[in-house]
């Protein structure tokens, strides 16, 4: 997969994503609106192609051999979902309202995209901060659709999979049980979701956000399970804003294949990784992670900003 | 895994690691010397047990349950390989006799650990540079025996499994055949070894160094693979600090587990991941790489170099 070097738009300096900059960006594929057309001011949450993609839309897939090797071409289509038309605001500090409307974008593009028989999964993550990879300050999502599922994503339906195998059980749901049971590594909690501080986090302050009941596909939440998502997750990165000083993060949304002939078993959920730690020799070389913050204090740590800071709730 | 941030020494300031402090580090348990007594000056390469370890080498091996989790006591040891008794030498700069002394130090940890046996890996690796996760100025390389066979290793291991199945060939045999056959990801090569930019490289100018027959113990390279093996690495090394301006990067030995009761066929090798580009959402989320140089045109960049630059080896 190649691609041009991205240019890093910098503080005060030219941003295509801001509202009145519409032009510069490639033509929307969605947007949510207020007023105003295609394409001009108005929107609140605005998708459009990535101007340097990791795959291409246009294409067939074909799959060839080079001597030992697979060859696959790189088709699937890479968007960006502009997070809200206004420069300054992360997803820590936007209206509830408005991250709703940015997981209803989000669902919006998954529906829509899986339509495309040729791809197989629908992947939709975050990266923001520089030392999360985020070359633009904008807060903005992306969403990158492949025609293969993905190694990790592979491994954790496997381990679904071998885990119901042995206890007929959503291991999703075991962690979840087992959670709410202890509370040692609980967050917060509302009525369909919960977040967590997940056993042996790979990095310092690692969270997850699950829904209670066994559910597969991330698009498919109501429009109540929205509502209370969205309080969930800007509750979670205020949280992790105000204890790690505005740090660096990756979040990514797993849910399960779309156009598989096999039946799998999935519990979608949300992981955020805060980047306050490298991913060194060791990790490179082992697939473990050394990470000198327990999840246990962690979580601990973020249920009691609460009592420090006052709500975190509107 | 539980340990206290480490302080980083900085440029101009007190270095542990240097020639007459060696007081200010945990006792030396292997050291190559031309003159004077353990933890004196007159070495060449010193080995000191971590004074932060990931894993402590004292107590029993205790597997136990936490409702669905498992947990396991963080038994290991975790050294610190002291390159180089100066300062400002790297392994890009240091004498060929003196990076032999690096690798044969490698041997000689891995050969007296791998008797103990609770260990079952023994990983060798090295941070340069502070994006790599050097904590670190003065050039070292570390070591982690693990009571477990890491996941990483354990991929691979399953790699070379299936691929035999199929084919009763070894897939890094069958790697190295189709890479000198081709010689378009070809960087350098000797009798023994071979430099590649692999195909489908996870980052730009990544480097893998394989010996060219099958072999699967790196303790077992005899004198003069060593050689080998040292004037190899150095010269990509250089290599790659030329053509990246001296860029951070992590390597790490992949080499067969130890006290296993499985048999599992093996081809050691060494992986260069020079540190340009950021894991962020989407390698997190698929545990795929976006690589924006293609590993032939890193391939022919390195070979180039020499054309340009002149002869690397002394």
């Amino acid at each position: 997969m190649e691609f041009p070097p991205r240019v890093p738009w910098r503080s005060g300096g030219f941003c295509p994503f801001c509202s009145g900059n519409e032009d510069r960006t490639p033509p929307e594929v969605y947007a949510i609106r207020e007023e105003g057309e295609a394409n001009s001011p108005g929107w609140q949450v605005r998708v459009v192609p990535n101007k340097f993609p990791a795959l291409i839309i246009e294409g067939e897939l074909e799959r060839r051999g080079d001597g030992i090797y697979d060859v696959i071409e790189g088709i699937g289509a890479h968007e960006v979902i502009i997070d809200s038309p206004e420069h300054n605001l992360g997803l820590a500090d936007i209206a509830p309202s408005q991250l709703e409307a940015v997981i209803s974008a989000y669902q919006q593009r998954l529906l829509d995209l899986e339509k495309d028989s040729r791809f197989r999964y629908i992947l939709i993550f975050k990266n923001h901060g520089a030392a999360a990879g985020a070359t633009l300050e904008h807060t903005h999502s992306q969403l990158i659709a492949t025609p293969i599922i993905p190694k990790r994503v592979i491994e954790e339906l496997e381990g679904v999979r071998a885990h119901h195998a042995l206890k007929e059980r959503c291991i999703y749901c075991d962690i979840v049980n087992q959670e709410l049971r202890d509370k040692l590594r609980l967050i917060e909690e509302n009525e369909s979701f919960v977040a967590i501080a997940p056993f042996a986090s790979r990095c310092p302050f690692e969270t997850w956000i699950l829904p209670k009941q066994l559910s597969g596909h991330f698009a498919h939440i109501s429009e109540r399970e929205r509502g209370e998502l969205a309080k969930l997750l800007g509750d979670v990165l205020r949280k992790l804003k105000i204890a790690l000083d505005d740090p660096a993060y990756n979040f990514v949304i797993h849910t399960t294949p779309i156009n598989d002939d096999q039946e799998w078993l999935f519990h979608w959920h949300l992981e955020i990784m805060p980047k306050l730690s490298k991913v060194a020799g060791f990790e490179w070389g082992s697939g473990f992670y050394i990470n000198p913050t327990p999840p246990e204090a962690a979580a601990a740590y973020l249920r009691d900003l609460e009592a420090r800071h006052g709500s975190f709730t509107d």
